[in-house]
C-alpha cells in the first residue's frame, strides 16, 4: 500500500500547522540585508523530541547543547534558531552564549531553559552578538502565533533564495494528525555517511501534534532522513551546524508506535513526505543552481557500491559543470562512476537521460547529441546509471555548478 | 645530504634533453583550434620503462595496451600521444585503433609494435579518427628531431595554457645524467589513492639517459608520483587516461640501482625534482586557476589522517572558492578538517596562513582579517593546519575554483 496517496497537503503549510504551535521570525540585527534573522518555534504542550546532528568534528556550541538535551530526552518546549552567526569554532564563550539564548528564552516563556533547543547558522569563528540576540528574543516571544511558521522559515535563510515550508495531513486512527516542517540551507551542504545513521546536515525543524516517544521519534526520523536529506548534495561540504528536529507535542491525541503498523507506516509516509519536500526544496534552491538532478543507480553489487556511486556522480564538478552548460558530456559521468570506488565491469553499464539511451555495454548508444540536448535544457532531469552487476540501487539528488555558486561564495560575508 | 643541489636545471629543456631521444610535435586535424594536437617522442636506443596508470574503472584503450607493455618489460622506442580524443569508453573499436597507431608508428620508424607505448587525451566516448592519427604519425617520425621536445609538449596540450616541460643534469660516477620530461593537465586532475600506488592523474613522459632495470625504474617513478602527482588536486575528478611514463634508453652508461646509495639519491633527487616541477605547473595551469595553495598539515595521529584531512580541505569547493574571493574565511578550512575523517580534538587545532596565525586552540588567533587578506591577495600560500594529536604530515597543491573554471568546463568541446 503507498500511504503517501493519503496525505493531504495543507497550502502554505509549516511549522505551526500541526496543533499547538507557535512561532516568530524578527529582525535582530545579525543580517546585514537587513532581513529577518531569529526565529522562535513554541509548543503550548511539552515535546517529544529526536535530533540528528552533523558528525563535523567542530560542531558548532549550540549542537554540543542540543545533543545533549536530545540524549536526555528533555520534554520541549521552543527552539530559537539565529542566522547570520554560526556559533561555530567559538570556544567557551560560544557555549556561554548557547545558555545564555536559552536561558533569556527560556525566562521569557516560562518555561526551563533545558526544554529550548537553540540553533544558529552563517558565518564560523565569530562570537554571537548577545544583546541582540537577547532583543530578538523578547521581539519574538512577544509575537509569536499560531500563523507564525512562514515568519520563522523566513528568519532561518542565509543563502537561500526562497523560503523552504511544507506541512501535510493524515487521518490516523479516527484523528487528524498534522506534521509541518521548515529548513534552510543553500550551500555548504553534504551529508557524509553512509549507512544511514543519525545525522543531518542542514537546518530543519520538523513538528507534529501526534503522540510519539522520543525513542520511537528518533526511528521515525532517522528512517526519513535516509530517504530525503542523506541523499542530497550541493557542494560536498559538511557543515558544522547541521540540524534536523522532530518535536511531537502529542496535542492530536492519536498515538503513534514504531511497529511496522499501518498506523506507523502512515505517520512514516507523513514525516518521510515532509522532509523529502524540504530536502528537494533545498537542492532545489542549492546556491547558484540552475538544475535538479536526479542520479539514480541501479545494478549494482550492494547498497554500498550503488552509494559510492551516485555520490561521485553527484558531487563531480565536471558533471556539474557540464549540466550547467546543457553539455551532454556522458564521458564525464562514466569517469565519475570509474573512479568512486565502486565495483563493476565496463563493458555492462548502461546509461539513460531521462528517456533517452546514452550508454550501451558501456560505448555510446547512438542517440543524436541534439537529443540528449533536449534533456539537458530541462530544469529537472534524472541521470540513471546501470551497472549491471547486482540489483542493489541508490539515489542522490544534486544541482549544477554555475557562475553564481562562485560569486556567491567568493564574495560570501552575511 | 640534499641531493636537490646537486641538480642542474637546464635551460628550455624537455623530453629532448637527456642523450638519445627525438621528438616532433605536429597538427593532425583532431582539435578544432588548429593546433598541434600529435606528440611523438622516440629513443635512438633501447628504453626499459615504468609506468603508472590511473585506477579509474574505464581505463582509456591506450591505458590497457601500455599497461600490458610496461607489465611485459617490452623494451620502449617510442611514445605516441594524441590531444583531442581520449579513446577512452571507446570499446572493441577503440582498442583496434590503439593499436593501429602503434602499428603505423613502428613501421615508419622500423621497430616493432609492441615497443611504442600510445596515450590519448581529449573527449571521452569518441573514437580516433584513425587517417588523421595516421597523417600525423608519418609527419611527426618525418619531423623528429633531437630539439624536438618543446613542440611535443605543446602538441599534448588541452585546457593546458602553458607548456609543461622541464629538464635537470646532475653528474653520477663521473657521468653526466640527464633528466627531462613533459605533462599536460589543468582539469580532470585528482590522484585518488593513498598510499601512494603505482598510479598517476595525468598524461606525463619522463625521459632519461640513465641506465636502470625496469624493475628499479618502477621503484624510483613510485616514489616520485608520491611525493608530485599524487599530492595534487585540481577538481577532484579522475581521468580515464591518466598516465606516467619514465623511459631510461642507458646512453649516458650511468648505471643506477635502487639501493639507497648516494648514486641512487642523486637520480632520485632529479627524477623527483623533475615530476614536481611538472605537477607544481599543472595545478599552477589548474582550469581557471588565480591561486596555487599548498595545504599543509601537521601534527595528525597518522599519515592516513593527515592526508585525509589535506585532500579534504584541498579539494573543499567552499575553500576553493573563497581563496578565488580573497576572503580568509577560516571557518571553512575548519569546517573541511572536521569532515574529512581525520580524528583530532577540536581545541587543539592551530591554523596559519603563510605567516599569519589565524587559529589558536581551534578558535580565532585574533590576527586582522586585513592582515590575513594581505596573504589572500598572494598568487600563492601555504594552509598550516596543525592537528595537535601526532607527529603525521601530509602536505597537497591545490588551486582555485575562478568563474574561469566554470565557463571551460560547461562548454568543453575541444
Amino acid at each position: 500500500m503507498n500511504f503517501t496517496q493519503l496525505l493531504k497537503t495543507i497550502e502554505n503549510g509549516g511549522v505551526t500547522s500541526p496543533a499547538g504551535f507557535e512561532a516568530a521570525g524578527v529582525v535582530c540585527g545579525l543580517k546585514k540585508s537587513g532581513n529577518k534573522d531569529l526565529a522562535l518555534v513554541f509548543s503550548q504542550a511539552p515535546c517529544n523530541a529526536a535530533g540528528t546532528f552533523t558528525s563535523n568534528l567542530f560542531p558548532a556550541a549550540p549542537v554540543v547543547l542540543c545533543k545533549e538535551r536530545i540524549q536526555a530526552k528533555n520534554t520541549i518546549r521552543a527552539v530559537v534558531v539565529n542566522s547570520g552567526v554560526a556559533n561555530a569554532c567559538t570556544g567557551e564563550p560560544g557555549m556561554a552564549n548557547a545558555r545564555l539564548t536559552c536561558e533569556e528564552t527560556a525566562k521569557c516563556l516560562g518555561i526551563a531553559p533545558e526544554q529550548v533547543l537553540p540553533c544558529s547558522t552563517g558565518r564560523i569563528g565569530v562570537q554571537l552578538p548577545i544583546d541582540k540576540i537577547f532583543n530578538g528574543i523578547h521581539e519574538a516571544v512577544a509575537k509569536k502565533n499560531s500563523a507564525g511558521g512562514h515568519d520563522a522559515a523566513l528568519a532561518i535563510m542565509t543563502t537561500d533564495t526562497r523560503c523552504k515550508e511544507t506541512a501535510v495531513q493524515v487521518e490516523i486512527d479516527g484523528k487528524v494528525v498534522t506534521v509541518g516542517g521548515m529548513t534552510k540551507g543553500a550551500g555548504m551542504i553534504a551529508p557524509h555517511m553512509f549507512p544511514a545513521v543519525p545525522h543531518a546536515t542542514m537546518l530543519c525543524t520538523v513538528t507534529t501534534d501526534a503522540a510519539v516517544s522520543p525513542e520511537d521519534l528518533t526511528k521515525f526520523l532517522t528512517d526519513a532522513v535516509a530517504v530525503s536529506f542523506n541523499r542530497i548534495t550541493v557542494d560536498n561540504d559538511m557543515s558544522t551546524n547541521d540540524t534536523c528536529f522532530l518535536l511531537a507535542n502529542g496535542l492530536s491525541s492519536a498515538e503513534i508506535v514504531y511497529d511496522g503498523s499501518n498506523t506507523a507506516s502512515k505517520f512514516a509516509a507523513a514525516v518521510t513526505h515532509v522532509v523529502q519536500v524540504l530536502a528537494r526544496g533545498m537542492v532545489m534552491d542549492g546556491e547558484g543552481s540552475s538544475k535538479f538532478v536526479e542520479v539514480r543507480v541501479t545494478g549494482a553489487r550492494d547498497a554500498h557500491d550503488a552509494h559510492l556511486c551516485a555520490k561521485a556522480i553527484a558531487d563531480s564538478m565536471l558533471c556539474k559543470t557540464a549540466w550547467f552548460g546543457g553539455d551532454p558530456n556522458w564521458g564525464r559521468v562514466l569517469a565519475a562512476a570509474g573512479y568512486s570506488g565502486a565495483h563493476f565491469s565496463p563493458e555492462n553499464v548502461s546509461l539513460d537521460y531521462d528517456e533517452m539511451p546514452v550508454v550501451r555495454r558501456g560505448m555510446d548508444a547512438g542517440t543524436p547529441e541534439e537529443s540528449l540536448c533536449i534533456v539537458m535544457k530541462r530544469r529537472e532531469f534524472t541521470v540513471k546509471l546501470d551497472l549491471g552487476e547486482g540489483t542493489a540501487a541508490d539515489i542522490m539528488w544534486t544541482s549544477d555548478i554555475t557562475y553564481d555558486y562562485v560569486k556567491i561564495n567568493a564574495d560570501y560575508h552575511t
